[in-house]
């Protein structure tokens, strides 16, 4: 768990692609399709990552840099709530036509499982879940029900793989919710649970509010649970108190109690339900329940795209391999649309700013070498990387990149010489790109025609002052400006363009 | 570090809030002013565990549980780095009145120190530095150089409190920005801070990159620079690939190594920046960089919303004596503003949907008891809590709860009755607040003029549908479907407007 690694991912992945990418495929095949026992896999993985140092090299550094009993980082698998968690968020009223829509993208897309509301719920619920199960997707579909017998029976004749149950354990919800005592609830449990498993499918019983309940109830209902052949154990943090270490510790004690796969439900109320699903896959935690841009109950769980952003970066062959990475932002986008909210500037992977540089300093490493300060290979998402230039943070590396790119011929000296000028105009004014490239362009017609010479920043002005009258004549009062910064920006926070460039950045060579 | 409390958070203050208030009010001055030793403080940790377990109940259940030696999560100080880290945000570009008004909000707010842009980047970024240290505010001014003389000249001479040196110490940073090996890093990193020291001002020195860099190269040039007396030194996850225990281990192993107080950035790139910043802290970090929506270069670093968010359900005396929690909407819609974007759906604190709960489970614990479903009392950030009705996961409960809002008289009976008949309409077509109370006002005027007896769905479908033929007439075509959820929604979604409620969504007794 040290630091201590020199290679950055872009860069391992550019010095020998196709060996790593071989090598890590081949294993989680056979953790995939053989099932292999943990103790094995550690052996594997130790075997793994003996090979790889013997070239002196770690294979992806952000991987745990030892055997880990315990990790599941490099075999998770997702539960996609957003038909389930999701319908509960405020906006969210989805008809049948949009369920479809999205259980189809997300099977697509490669998650594991998709989880629906109860059948019990409403008799349209019940009619959807029914409609979903007939189409025939490659994820598993599940619903998700309270504790009891009446639910359970409706569960399993929709047509579900399997059914995850979920009762309150905490003394809240005990005294404030069902009312019902441990014993109850493990003998129901039971009831419920031997019921559904005889019908062939896929039962999982999940605690809720779990890091507010006593941990000798939990263990005793788990334990209880996983003697009679129970799929999953789950562990749910609903009101989002729990953080990442205290999740570790939870999730392991739990492991070295059952025998059942454990599945972990995250909400995001104090900023931890990416971490701590993180957490949880460290300590032995099998499944992760996510949904796309995080809706749910109030502001919601762990969110597809920042999850996956979070395990590419510990084991990206795995989540590549597995997921159709580059389709998540138009599943965000279908999601956002039909609950009728917008893509969140800062969001993971697809907000508008994820792999947009400025600072100058950061512009010029990147230029050099992109692993330098990114973490997430944007192509492997289907997205574009931008350095942004316009601004008085700007450097003379970022400004030589955009005079490539309009193959102009510009000295270095020439290129610190525009970028001085740069500097000093956006000190005064905001600059879009527009208007930097209108510079770019004067800058170097009038270097090589002789009318400048380097310094000279008054005649530069001038320069300036009569292109812009000029343009200004011409173009009858739709001045540049009114194409630039203000307009392209506002587009940006409203709509779902996300990670499309705005008049303010320049794309850089073909990332 | 365990679960196993059975009292939540609002319960706990509700028992006895002077005394809770009191006591760790006193405990936190002694913290802050006799700025005591570690050891000291655990002891009197533990003591004031020990005062408090002799009751039988813990003070603060999400608290660590055991005397915590290296644990800062309830003595903690926020550099707030909006006007610089900020600032390298895609559609930053502040003006000396934006920038005053941030440093002034930010300062009132509460915040320890803010950070500013280098004056060594612009002549503009010069004198904003200059106008702001002028302000005479409480936070202390900080700004932010590369680790060179010539930067550190300039910041010294601008009257900040403080500088902040950055250099980065990772292979990749090295090769591919700087260029420069550790041994000129720790000599000009030496220079730099006895220069700055001689003046009079605080220093901190930061590693860039520090989780991709070599431990043992760290550890040296952190141990040089605590020797000759830095405040304190940095470790800045710079491209967001650090992850939460990862994080607690290098800080506990750079506590036994360093005096100074530690200091700590987090990106956000793959969705950890909180909940690595309170790893941090509960190792031994002593100070946390924010920005004001988290925003950064490329998606961000830790946001102050919810890092605070966090940091209360650890400490929430701690938290709500020294920042003035319900300014922070405020401060985010300034900042909102002048980068031009809108605070996310799910914005933590301030998002629209924060406190909003809709499954009909949850609403029927909520209105029991808050502490069921909630671990921030939004009481305490100046927000609201709701609870939405009009759809096909509502509960009687909920709906009881709005029928004694709008004053009318039914039994549970009654309501059970007519919460059918929500739930029906809900699965044809979304209900609006306003669907819903003229439904309920129908229902009660029904019911108590003997038109309508419990159960008679086909006689309530009537007098709904005389009801909507007659306010349709009234209304000259404005019908109230096109007050209801879409326009309401759409609202929230594009503007500012977090927190308020929608026509969705109805306000519950007195929170």
């Amino acid at each position: 768990m040290c630091p201590g690694v020199s290679n950055g991912l872009h860069e391992t992945t550019d010095v020998n692609p196709n060996a790593t990418t071989e090598e890590l495929s081949e294993t989680h095949v056979l953790l995939d399709e053989q099932n292999i026992a943990p103790a094995a896999r550690v052996q594997q993985r130790a075997q793994h990552d003996a090979a790889d140092s013997s070239n002196g090299r770690p294979l992806n550094p952000y991987a745990p840099r030892y055997g880990d009993l315990l990790s599941n980082t490099s075999s998770f698998k997702v539960i996609e709530s957003t038909l389930r968690e999701g319908e509960q968020f405020a906006n969210a009223f989805f008809d049948l036509e949009t369920k479809v829509k999205i259980a189809t993208a997300l099977s697509d897309f490669g998650v594991d499982y998709i989880e629906l509301t109860s059948p019990a719920a409403s008799a349209e619920s019940r009619a959807h879940c029914e409609a979903i199960c007939k189409l025939g997707l490659k994820a598993k579909i599940l619903t998700h029900i309270r504790c009891n017998m009446e639910d359970a029976k409706i569960a399993v004749e929709t047509g579900v793989d399997g059914v995850d149950v979920v009762i309150g354990t905490s003394q809240q919800l005990r005294t404030h919710s069902h009312g019902k005592d441990m014993t109850w609830i493990i003998k129901t449990a039971v009831e419920v649970i031997e019921f559904v498993k005889s019908k062939g499918i896929e039962i999982r019983f999940s605690s809720e509010d779990s890091f507010r309940s006593d941990l000798v109830d939990l263990l005793s209902v788990y334990r209880a649970v996983d003697k009679i052949g129970v799929n999953r154990v789950g562990i749910a943090d609903t009101v989002g108190c729990a953080n990442p270490r205290q999740v570790y510790e939870l999730v392991r004690t739990l492991r070295g109690c059952v025998r059942a796969d454990i599945e972990c439900h995250f909400h995001e109320d104090t900023g931890c339900s990416i971490a701590n699903a993180f957490c949880a896959l460290e300590a032995g935690a099998t499944h992760i329940d996510t949904s796309v841009l995080g809706i749910g109950e109030r502001n919601g769980i762990t969110p597809l795209g920042g999850f996956l952003a979070r395990m590419y970066v510990c084991d990206p062959e795995y989540v590549k391999g597995k997921y159709n990475l580059p389709a998540i932002r138009e599943i965000e986008n279908l999601v956002a649309d039909a609950v009728q909210i917008s893509v969140p500037f800062n969001n993971h992977i697809t907000g508008f700013c994820a792999f947009t540089h400025k600072a100058g300093i950061h512009a010029k490493a990147i230029l050099a070498n992109p692993s330098t300060y990114e973490i997430l290979n944007p192509q492997d998402f289907g997205m574009s990387r931008y350095v942004s230039i316009g601004h008085r943070l700007t450097g003379w590396n970022a400004v030589k990149s955009r005079v490539n790119q309009l193959n102009l011929e510009l000295t270095d000296e020439q290129v610190k010489d525009v970028t001085s000028k740069i500097k000093e105009l956006a000190d005064v004014k905001t600059q879009s790109m527009e208007d930097v490239d209108a510079l770019l362009r004067v800058y170097h017609r009038a270097i090589h025609a002789g009318e400048l010479e380097v310094g000279q920043s008054k005649v530069l002005d001038k320069l300036i002052q009569r292109h812009r009258s000029a343009s200004n004549a011409s173009s009858n009062g739709t001045a540049p400006e009114t194409n630039g910064h203000t307009n392209g920006v506002k587009t940006h926070a409203n709509g779902h363009a996300n990670g499309e460039p705005t008049a303010k950045r320049a794309r850089v060579n073909g990332a």
